[in-house]
């Protein structure tokens, strides 16, 4: 792919993913826009040993722009978008509202306990726009748009890996209001993390546990026990299996595996590319046809952090919703949300045959 | 206060409590109830270490029944409830629609992963209806009947601690549709779980941590210093004091500690229990002040685990909300849900100034 990297107007990067070396991207971005000064902060809680990021400019961010003020569709005369061609293929920019940043300042008035730590929330919040039609969802876009999508994936994992100070690289997709999605254009985004995130040392910890016990990788032999016993598994292909895993937290959960443990997107063949693309589409239209709505997801790309346990590390996508009927949702209330306490109202087993029903 | 203990027509329990020695709770509960065959399991994560319960009996739990089918308000000769008094002053009684079950059955047809185990979810879900009137807010109850919950709290902590396979009990309570409330009758929970829960492994994980570093207790320590800094501070009074920690993950977060280390709330002094209700009704009363509606919450009271790391654990209530302006709330996407990684749109300072500022 050929990649043109442009400059916005306060300083940030935008970068143009082609599929032909022959397309000049060269249109200026003329908008003025305003500095924003942004100083995310994080610290780190030393109950809980995680750290906490702090991004209060956020609450300004864009809410629900109508259609045609879409700042993810292609600049047309009267609206001038954060992309300033008239078309274009696949784009990364920058976030405008990050909750990481590269500016690093903190407010020295600020006091407190001496076991809290606080730094700037140093790293880099990149949106990755998958096409520009308006409309589309993931689901329907080409097997071939998906594949140019997880080399973008691939090619950014690399370079932000690469940032001084960036632990962990993590591309997912929020999609549907109802997880609080502000932006309907189909897009993802990509979180470059100055430390590795609670979830990750906790699997990594699970994976160590396992590894010292056992001696075996506890990721692949999860997976190859579930794809002997069958009952929960959605797809499967030469090289990539979906499955509901066996301790599902969500009202719908699948796991995307690749069945050769690979470090993070930047590993994968272009045999394996491929056969995600295709496996992931055909997981994503089940999902989307089994309501009247499309299903509100994220999808979380599980990858190895950039400097450590990379050995320990095996790259999957988890793909979750918060529907748990055609008109329920579930909350995250008092036994989750206080006490990380997980309560699924169906079973995997039933997950995982309701999706397999389901035709697309 | 007198406790009355009555058996619901499906073998469950109700406890009537009452303020004097001569009131008497006798009316039979006459409805004709089915068996609802409860068999939750959990089941052990190997890769989070953590156990997840699976409920699927609950999907048909009663949603937003309309005012005059309340399944809490006191039973009237069209309207057969849970309680079956005419009137009531604070009822305990078991969900009729429970995470947890005293019933143990696994079906054997299903087959996990060898890594993952596979138990029957033993434990006992209570609910908590803090008055007879159906159109209260716990912020609208008086000092003395908050003074009155507290008790009840602290018995059924007592009691629930004492039943076999019971390691911690959770009290709390979630107030708002934002957060799922599918009941508006002011009312809390009470789960008597199987285990610790994970959030409270990790926090007794980073008090043990901070005492064999520091030979000192962690949340006094930070108590101390928040009293000492002043800044995120909500409200104080002789023994308990309320403030915005040092690492808010929410947009609206207030803990509530005791002054003195307590393990749980049957431990708390009259005195304590006094200064609790005062400064909780402070809180919530301005918390109910911020916006034009009254807030959701979630309350969580942090209790020690029945049988072990007493002496690590601090009790305390965690109050929390997903509301971060007067039209937007905070959703759990991609960064908390995937990665358990938290990004407050607000500072803690930010936070404790706005609620300090708020005239109830």
């Amino acid at each position: 792919m050929k990649k043109t990297i442009m400059t916005m107007p306060d300083g940030r990067e935008l970068i143009y993913y082609d599929g032909h070396e022959s397309i000049v991207r060269s249109t200026v971005d003329v908008r003025s826009l305003p500095d924003l000064h942004i100083t995310p902060e994080m610290r780190h809680d030393p109950i809980l040993d995680e750290w906490v990021v702090m991004a209060s400019h956020r609450q300004r961010r864009t809410f629900m722009p109508p259609t045609n003020r879409c700042p993810l569709c292609p600049s047309t005369g009267d609206n001038a978008t954060e992309i300033a061609e008239p078309e274009y293929d696949i784009v990364v920019f920058e976030n405008r509202f990050p909750s990481l940043s590269r500016d690093t300042a903190l407010d020295a008035s600020i006091r407190i306990p001496s076991a809290v730590s606080r730094r700037p929330a140093h790293g880099r919040c990149e949106m990755v726009v998958f096409t520009a039609d308006h409309d589309r969802l993931f689901s329907q876009l080409s097997q071939n748009r998906v594949r140019r999508v997880v080399d973008v994936w691939a090619d950014r994992t690399a370079t932000l890996s690469g940032l001084p100070g960036i632990e962990q690289v993590f591309p997912f997709e929020n999609r549907g209001i109802e997880i609080g999605v502000t932006l309907t254009h189909p897009h993802g985004q990509i979180y470059a993390l100055p430390f590795v995130t609670p979830r990750t040392e906790r699997m990594l910890a699970g994976a160590r546990r396992h590894r010292d016990q056992h001696g075996r990788d506890l990721f692949a032999e999860l997976l190859a026990e579930e794809r002997r016993i069958g009952e929960r598994i959605i797809a499967t292909n030469e090289t990539w299996t979906a499955f509901v895993p066996a301790t599902a937290r969500w009202p719908i959960e699948i796991h995307l595996y690749p069945h050769r443990r690979v470090e993070d997107l930047a590993g994968l063949t272009g045999g394996e590319r491929d056969d995600f693309s295709s496996l992931y589409l055909e997981v994503l239209r089940r999902l989307d046809a089994l309501y009247e709505d499309p299903l509100p997801y994220i999808a979380a790309w599980h990858q190895a952090p950039v400097r450590r346990d990379r050995d320990l590390a095996y790259l999957h996508l988890e793909l979750f919703s918060v529907r748990r009927t055609a008109d329920k949702l579930k909350y995250l209330a008092g036994t989750e949300s206080g006490m990380a306490v997980w309560i699924n109202d169906s079973t995997p087993e039933q997950i995982a045959r309701m999706v397999r029903e389901t035709v697309p």
